[in-house]
């Protein structure tokens, strides 16, 4: 085991299980970078402190970028026995500067510590999210635009409703993800980058000192500012920014399955609808004509992960006892899984429905087989002619029950024959209105 | 049953457990106010879009004015073999103003009325959630200050940790409260009020006669706009606002069950922090002595059904096609479940903190008991000599070791008994050090 | 408020708040029938343990028998004032009896009588549930005989694998069933009938008098007999059952969800392989010609509250400190629930299965317009060649693909096209394979 | 990327990142060692079933053999470019044996070869952790022995109710560990190793041929048959025993969470019942007198993980068509953690509490404070000299809140001061009755 952070007041080495079970070197890892940036942060105000000298902050963070540097290009070597990332970090540190590293931990606890980094590391992820939910959002009104022309069913139940754009079918999950970015946005916005809370009650050095701008130090954190706490003991009881992100990547999983579960329908052999691309499908290890559309069940199936770290970052908050417990260590392993997951979900996806192939023929063939989705059509056309809709929905609900059961399209039924239904249904009418076409265009609520 | 608002194309009736199955009005009875202020806007819309006439429309409002006014003072009866609150209200209408009240129904669906109906339902609950979370800030608060001389052992980890205000315990939570408000606040602000929406492909009404300010309808709706859908398949398909209140409403919860567990423990004989009022504790059928904290272990108990809602509306949603499916139905128990928990539990803790008796003396002759609070100012006051962090923590954690080992009171120690850890620590200094006061106010990072 | 069955301790009355969050009348008066079962057996060991006299025994047992017999005909109204429905019982028989009634609480605990009480009620609704698992099962089976000769393509990934019978997809779902009836019969065993558990630390009376038949009392509680604790503080600690039921019965919903989306997907426009009854399907207030599968939608969203409440039933036990909480009291409304929502999926499951109509000849049809299902049993006649199974795979793999490329059926190549893929494929073999019978009966690994 | 097991019907390369997505590689190789065994006996049935020839199966069983050795022994290197680990050791196979490893894949399915494989798995790590759990039973029924003569306040609501004995208390957990086993080993029992469902649809190969002996393979599976499907359709669509396992791992998780929930509580410093040993307690970084019950904290906080897997279990099953969809991949990464977890936390824990350091004087002291917890002692004599328990229970109430108003124990008040209370309150009785070995023989109830 590497050199701990405490010890002293312990009689015993604690036994190795005990460092097995409670380190978290194994995920948290991934805070390295984050770490160094909150590091020399506090260094730069224990100068102002006058906690360490002019000369000591320069030596220490001239360490401190240097470590930055080796993470950043990868070379830097993780020590798997630390018991966590700041562990590490911090015997880094010594490694360079030897005793001065000590000084390091001045009026610093883990618990700010780990929220500073985490914090960080949220924002820089949200961030990268939200421009992968604009992308997908992008291709998606793309795919709609390159097939302006294309009616398909709107279904609901699953059962054929009235004619739509495909393209406003697309353009429905572009809301989504636009909606979703606005989540993410809303909660990056709101997480505040404290230091000074100290393990609890703060530290002996002075609020003012810990306002920074944090571009100083890393040109990427532009507009990303320091401060420090207004109530330090909320400060490192809080975790609800992971809640509410494993909250709102939950969402965006949610919408990702349900754009999923349409594209596996429309490519089951009876749809017909949409082709998946070679690239984007898989095959049977034993049955040699299948192409399966395993991406897309894949996605959808990760819902389930990404519902169950949300489940699990609530329920370890459940009944905490304020301030920091340990059990808050396990917020990190489900953020980091989901946002990978949703990472990885967004961007395959935007090319996966980049290559998809839509059937047109297929699909305009299918409507012409089908006249039922005319039957709201048919209505208003009654409507519009005096008729109550109630009225007007009981008529043609019996009209398409009648061609249902004699097998005989409406189209081909001459005036004769739709009278028993009412006076005002007229063949030539109805030629008319059972267009896709003209229905599409017969709706004109929505403010495109 | 009740009269449907479908029927003519089926060849039989439908069976009684269908019905039974599937109707809603056994809870979304809720609904009836907002259904009837969007059946007015719906009749002024018809009106303009002259699908109604003008003498039909007064009608028409004038009967559902009089329904809503029945509700509104309890005297509506509800009819429990209606399918849902809508058919309920459509068929109330009837019977007012009779065949003219089928007219109610033109353009319109339900996937779009029951949306516009749960939507401005839950604006409104919003709002009273949002109110009482700042009524108990505000008590937490008020607390706060009546007992500012107050300090307690901040814990982690549920060991004493620093010393801290009993006064910024409380604000802790009120802070989360703060935030909590806003989090609804983002959330009621971003639930658009949409008609216009139809099935799934909107209706034959231009858009902008959709565009109404709802507060000429609703005084209590001020501020509240109809808007005309930007893309109808996903509007009836959205049930994002629904888990976005049920992960709020969650949190919440899981504040306020932090809040009780620290009551829970704090009332305990052995901690005798705080008492609860006779008024708000509860008694045992077998032993008379008990006095028992029932409130709060059911204020916690309860988290466990906000969570469990949060993962039924998740869940409901994962993999569904586009775009409404009965599935979507089940949004609303839940949601209403959780709104009541919500309300209630805010409701009885902000009587429950104000009558809680706190145990001043009990918690100072805690204080007395334990120097080992005292540690991190013993280290910091070695820092200021010029001590290492790293250092100076390795000795006093020696000296706690040894004054628990040789059952020894620190203070007690005299210069020559101190040496050995180290040459700067004076018995003279400690008794300066580890007085309650002087430690809560060493640490001065906190922005008041 | 009715009267408690506690308060002597208490300076001060209930806060009616507190009254109104605490008290459980509103869902626990499912469990009067038990408690009454309960109370006639206490009393029998109160008379053997002396506490009461035979007489009094005698009366006391008359009055509640007597409740008993108004709770089954539903004429005993419930006092909705009452705390629980162990105190609303508890008043009912003090009318009766008057105060003999009071030494009814003699050596019991609320603690120990809601257990025996949902124990009691969770026997006779899992007994029940069984039964309907395997009502549905039956009627699976009795589909699947009747539809012997159906041929349907099997899915992977909704894409079809292999041709495979109705019969058998139906029987799978009845083995899953099955399944559901062992888990469920195996809780129900385990689930232990304790009495004399106390608060929690036992009772005065001897632990050989709780040992009782049940079914002296109640005729339906045959082989369910009483038992004293072997460990007082877990017996009231324990809601193991209760979690076990969420469990086994979210699996259950599970389960039905799955035949539920088959079932949707079958009766699709595109698919058309079923279609529901009229009386088990429903329409829309807006488009007269659609015919819904709303009871099949409802069976898999409700899938999300069982899971919702299961999740609620683990989330209240997690980190409580022994032995009975308050929280605990939260674990009837979702257990109450699971059950109805099962108990009514299974029963109206089976009538709709029962009058499905499933069609034959779109379903014959769909299977001759697809050629590539029976590339597995190309493969297998390959390897019986002597060709290696990976190179097989891929030779049929890509004459699958050259059949879609060049739009040809494989059963009209000649040998001469057939050649290049592999020199032992022959036209004659191809049309004697390539028939559905032949297809499911070469697959004889199964054990009938 | 390494060697598929598909690709002929496929146009296009599939994309690298396709690869990425669907990989299980980074998880399933824990199956290795099963997917050997599954594949020994799959080359023996292919034997009997005559695909293979003798000195065919011979020579491929040999490489399987070596390739099993290299497993155990940690050489096996595994090939992260794979697909899944069926794939890997189907390469592996092939490195050895050259093309006639190709012949392995004769009659077989992933589908069907990962079920075996997982089955597999899950048995040993079943009764792996069955064992585990009767391990720790023991050791708190060891330190129940050992703290036999303890007698501590028994808990309701974290308020004293009853003395009990502190073994009692152990044992009651042991209790819990004894069921988690027993509900382990009946998921055990009932997984069915099933060979012979192929795809979804059975094999060419006999159901009698897959009927065997697993310990001919491999002798730690003894007692483990393989046998057909009775429904190859169900066989593959299953995923019920990765479920139940997920459930009872949740279980067992909350059963441990609520033993560590109260020794957290017990070794607070207010508490003070019991000391971690230092081996096993953790400290502070920044604060030197620290000692903190990480790994109890750590051990509820994992509560939190299991549940979430099983939320991830469920929902990935929820309304998934029949049969195998590629989302039943993701079962996988939740089951492996969840064993894990469970695992750790029981070998850990087992250590922790048999070191524990039980502080008899004070809780010996702590009792002696507090007379209330005789309450029902008090109440139970008056009873037995006559009367009606619940004025018994309004007696002692009022004298309870007496004492505390006054701040006067009862056992100084003399018979005088009682008899306002009752005629049959006396001091001497109450001298007697107030002991705690008097009072924990009172409670006769309990099966020893």
């Amino acid at each position: 085991m590497a050199k701990k952070l405490w010890g002293g007041r312990f009689g015993k080495k604690t036994n190795p299980m005990v460092e097995e079970f409670t380190k978290s070197i194994g995920y948290d890892y991934r805070l390295a970078g984050c770490d160094i940036i909150g590091s020399i942060a506090h260094v730069q105000i224990l100068e102002k402190a006058a906690f360490v000298s002019s000369q000591e902050a320069q030596k220490l963070i001239g360490a401190l970028k240097k470590i930055y540097g080796e993470i950043k290009n990868g070379k830097f070597k993780f020590d798997e026995t630390s018991e966590d990332i700041h562990t590490n970090m911090q015997n880094a540190v010594e490694k360079e500067v030897g005793d001065l590293a000590l000084k390091l931990h001045t009026a610093r606890s883990r618990n700010d510590q780990v929220l500073f980094d985490l914090k960080l590391f949220c924002k820089f992820e949200l961030q990268n999210v939200q421009y992968l939910c604009l992308a997908l959002k992008k291709t998606l009104q793309k795919c709609a635009k390159d097939t302006k022309d294309v009616i398909i069913p709107g279904y609901t139940h699953l059962q054929p409703a009235h004619l739509v754009y495909l393209g406003d079918y697309l353009a429905g999950f572009g809301v989504m993800l636009g909606n979703d970015n606005e989540r993410l946005e809303n909660i990056k916005k709101n997480i505040k980058l404290i230091m000074g809370a100290g393990a609890l009650a703060g530290t002996p050095i002075e609020a003012k000192l810990y306002s920074k701008k944090l571009e100083d130090i890393l040109e990427e954190a532009e507009g990303i500012t320091i401060e420090p706490p207004v109530n330090s003991l909320h400060t490192v009881s809080d975790r609800d920014f992971v809640i509410d992100i494993l909250a709102a990547l939950s969402i965006i999983g949610m919408h990702l399955s349900r754009l999923s579960e349409d594209l596996i329908i429309w490519s089951t052999k009876e749809f017909s609808f949409v082709e998946l691309d070679d690239a984007f499908a898989t095959g049977s290890s034993l049955m040699p004509h299948k192409k399966n559309p395993d991406v897309l069940e894949l996605i959808r199936g990760y819902t389930s992960v990404l519902y169950g770290n949300l489940v699990s970052g609530l329920t370890m908050m459940k009944g905490l006892p304020l301030t920091y417990n340990r059990d808050m260590q396990l917020d990190k392993p489900p953020l980091f899984k989901s946002f990978e997951i949703v990472t990885k979900e967004l961007n395959i996806l935007a090319k996966l429905v980049e290559t998809l192939k839509w059937n047109k023929d297929t699909i305009k063939k299918r409507l012409e087989k089908d006249e039922s989705i005319y039957a709201t059509d048919i209505l208003y056309h009654l409507v519009k002619k005096g008729i109550h809709f109630k009225k007007a929905h009981d008529i043609v609900g019996r009209l398409v029950k009648y061609s249902i059961d004699t097998n005989k399209a409406i189209k081909d039924m001459k005036d004769k024959e739709l009278k028993p239904f009412s006076e005002k249904l007229k063949q030539s009418d109805m030629l008319k209105l059972m267009k896709p076409s003209v229905s599409v265009k017969s709706r004109v609520s929505i403010k495109r």
